[in-house]
C-alpha cells in the first residue's frame, strides 16, 4: 500500500497561479472574449495541471489495460472470453480500432496484461506488451469478491508502475481497456460508488438484446448484494475494486493516480475507464483535477459516472468501443487547446483593434 | 451564371454502391457492431462522396473568405470595421485562431479578399492572399439590397474559382469567414430561408449585450422587410444572397458547390458558413450530401440552420469564432473516420472470434 499512499500524497491540486496566467493571456487573444469556448477552458486546465503556458503534449501514449472476468460465466457478454487475448494480439498487430485512432493523432499504444485468462508470454518476451499480470482473470463477482484486497492493491500499483516506467518519455496519457465482460464490473462499481441502482448503471455493453440486458442487470444486482457493495463503503475505493472490480480497472485507476502525481493530463476514455476514474477519485479526490473526460459513451451509466466526477466530456460521437479510442480521438482536442495558448497572438502583438463597447 | 449552372449540373448524389461497400467492411471490423458510432457513419459518407474505401483527406485547406458589411453603420457589432482588414493581416502573419488550429491538423489556410473595405493590394501582389474582390464591402441591408444580382453571381463564382484553382492539390476543404458585422446578414439569410423570425435567427455575435441584441434583431427584421426577403422567395438562393447576404457568404456557397461537384468533402464551419451552406442548398440540394457540419456554434440561429440542412455537427465545444476554426478542428475527426476504413482489420483478417449470440 505504501506505493499507492506515496503517489496519493504527492498529488497536488491544479496550480491556481498558472491558471490565472493562462486566463490573462487567453483573454487578450485576437478574438471576441472566450470565443473558443471549451477549448479555452481546457487550455486553462492544462496550464493549471502542467504549470506552464506551453503545456507539453507532444509525446502521447494510450495505455490499454487488458484483463479477464470470472463473471462471464454468468453469460453477461455477447463475445466469448477468448476474444480478450485475440484482441491483445490484434493490438500488437496494429489492426484494432485503437491502433487506427492512435496512429491518426501520433500516440503510442502500450498494451498491459493485467490478468488475461491465457498465456501471453511470447508477446511479453518479445517486448510487444508489458506484463503486470495479477491472476488469469478475476473471480465471478456474482458469487463472491472479484479479487483479494492485496490483489486490488497490486492492480493499482501496476498502473502506477507503468506510468513510472515511462518516466519523462511521455507528456499526455490516455486510458484504455480490453476485457470481455468488463462492462459488468464497471456497472457494479458505478452503482457502488454513486449509489444508483443496478438498472441505472447497466447497459448493453457489446450490444446484448433486451432479455440478456435484464439478466445482466440481475447479475450486477447480485454482485452488489453478495459482496455487500451497496454504497455503504463507497469511500473505500480499494474495497469496491476488490469486491466488484477488475484487474484492468484497478490498473486504469493507477495510471490516473500516477499521471496526477506527475502533473500530467490524462484522458479518461469511456465507461470502463470512468469506472477506474471513480476508484481513483475515491482514493484521491484531487486526482480529478488531472482527468479530462474524453467522450460520452453510448453505454448507460457513463453519464452518472461523469456527473459524479463533475466532468463534461469533449466528444459525443456515440462511440462505445473502449480500448482507449475516445481518449485517442480527444487528444486532438487537447493539442488544439495547447495551440490556442502557444500560437495565437494578443491584440497588442497583432495590432488588432479591441471591442468598442 | 453559366459557371454556376455548370457546377450545379455536375453535382451528383453520394454513390450508393460505394456507401454499401464501406458499410459491408465496417460491419466486419474487429469490434462490436458499429461500435465507433458516428465515426463509422462519417466513414460511410466519405466513401459515398469520394467513391473510395480509402477516401483521400491528407491534403487539407481552409478557405477563409473575408468581406465587409455596410450594415455595420447600424451599430450591430462590438468591433470597428477596421478589424476585418486587421484580421486579414493577422491571418497572413499566422497569429489568429484559425492559424493555430489549421497548424494542429496540418491544413493550409487560404485567405480570399471577397470585398474588404480597404486596399489589400500589398498582400495580393505578395501572394499572401487571393483577391476576388467584388466591391469594398456590401451596402447597408437595413436600407436596401446588399448587392446587385450580378454581384451575387460573381461572389459565388469566385468561390467556385478558388476551388477550381486549387485543382487536385487538395483533398479536403473547410470553409471559414472573416467580416465584422457578418452575423447580421447571416441571421437575415437564416430567417429568409428557414422562415423563422428575426429574433430566432439573431444572436450575440462577437458578444453584444442585451440592449444591442434587441437593436440587432430589429435591424435584421428591417433588412427582411425592406428587401421583402421574408421567406416568399426562399427558393431563389441568389435573390436572398443579393438582398441580405454578403460577399464572403456567397464565396462560401461557391466553395461548397465546387467541392460537391468535384466529389470532395467540405467541412462547413459555424454560423456564417452555414448561412453560405443554406444558399448552396437553395441552388443545388444535392450539394448537402458533400457537406459535413463541423460544430455547433454558440450563436443562436445555427441550430435552426443545421436542422434545415438535416445535419448533426461533429463537435459541440461552445465555439463562436468563425474563421474556419471549427472546420479545422473537425478535420481531425474526418481523418479518424478514414483511419477506421483503412487501418482496422476485419474479424477474418485478425483471426478474432465473432459474437456468439
Amino acid at each position: 500500500m505504501s506505493q499507492i499512499e506515496d503517489t496519493i500524497r504527492s498529488i497536488r491540486p491544479q496550480d491556481q497561479s498558472w491558471r490565472g496566467k493562462a486566463r490573462a493571456r487567453l483573454e487578450q487573444l485576437t478574438m471576441p472574449y472566450w470565443a473558443l469556448g471549451r477549448l479555452m477552458d481546457l487550455a486553462e486546465d492544462l496550464a493549471g495541471m502542467t504549470q506552464s503556458l506551453r503545456p507539453p503534449v507532444a509525446r502521447k501514449a494510450i495505455v490499454v489495460m487488458a484483463g479477464d472476468h470470472g463473471v462471464v460465466a454468468e453469460g453477461v457478454s455477447k463475445y466469448p472470453q477468448v476474444v480478450t487475448q485475440q484482441m491483445v494480439h490484434n493490438f500488437v498487430g496494429g489492426g484494432a480500432g485503437i491502433n487506427a485512432l492512435a496512429r491518426q493523432v501520433g500516440a503510442r499504444v502500450l498494451v498491459v496484461d493485467m490478468g488475461v485468462a491465457a498465456s501471453l508470454d511470447e508477446l511479453v518476451s518479445g517486448g510487444k506488451i508489458v506484463s503486470k499480470r495479477i491472476a488469469p482473470g478475476t473471480r465471478n463477482i456474482a458469487r463472491g469478491p472479484a479479487m483479494s484486497r492485496e490483489q486490488a492493491i497490486r492492480s493499482i500499483e501496476a498502473g502506477i508502475e507503468v506510468v513510472e516506467e515511462m518516466g519523462d518519455s511521455v507528456d499526455l496519457l490516455g486510458t484504455g481497456d480490453m476485457g470481455i465482460g468488463n462492462t459488468t464490473p464497471s456497472s457494479a462499481i458505478v452503482a457502488a460508488i454513486t449509489g444508483c441502482s443496478a438498472a441505472e448503471a447497466t447497459g448493453r455493453g457489446t450490444g446484448i438484446g433486451d432479455e440478456q440486458l435484464q439478466h445482466k442487470i440481475s447479475v450486477v444486482g447480485q454482485a452488489l448484494r453478495v459482496n455487500r457493495s451497496d454504497g455503504s463503503d463507497a469511500s473505500d475505493g480499494l474495497d469496491v475494486l476488490a469486491k466488484v472490480g477488475g484487474f484492468e480497472i484497478g490498473g486504469i485507476a493507477g495510471v490516473i493516480l500516477a499521471s496526477a502525481s506527475r502533473r500530467k493530463p490524462v484522458l479518461v476514455d469511456g465507461f470502463i475507464s470512468t469506472a477506474g476514474a471513480l476508484i481513483a477519485k475515491a482514493l484521491a479526490p484531487a486526482s480529478v483535477e488531472y482527468m479530462i473526460a474524453a467522450h460520452t459513451s453510448a453505454e448507460q451509466g457513463h453519464r452518472l459516472s461523469l456527473q459524479h466526477l463533475g466532468k463534461r466530456p469533449l466528444l459525443d460521437l456515440e462511440m462505445r468501443l473502449g480500448e482507449g479510442t475516445g481518449a485517442a480521438l480527444a487528444m486532438n482536442i487537447v493539442e488544439a487547446a495547447v495551440r490556442i495558448l502557444t500560437d495565437v497572438k494578443t491584440f497588442e502583438e497583432a495590432s488588432v483593434s479591441k471591442a468598442e463597447r
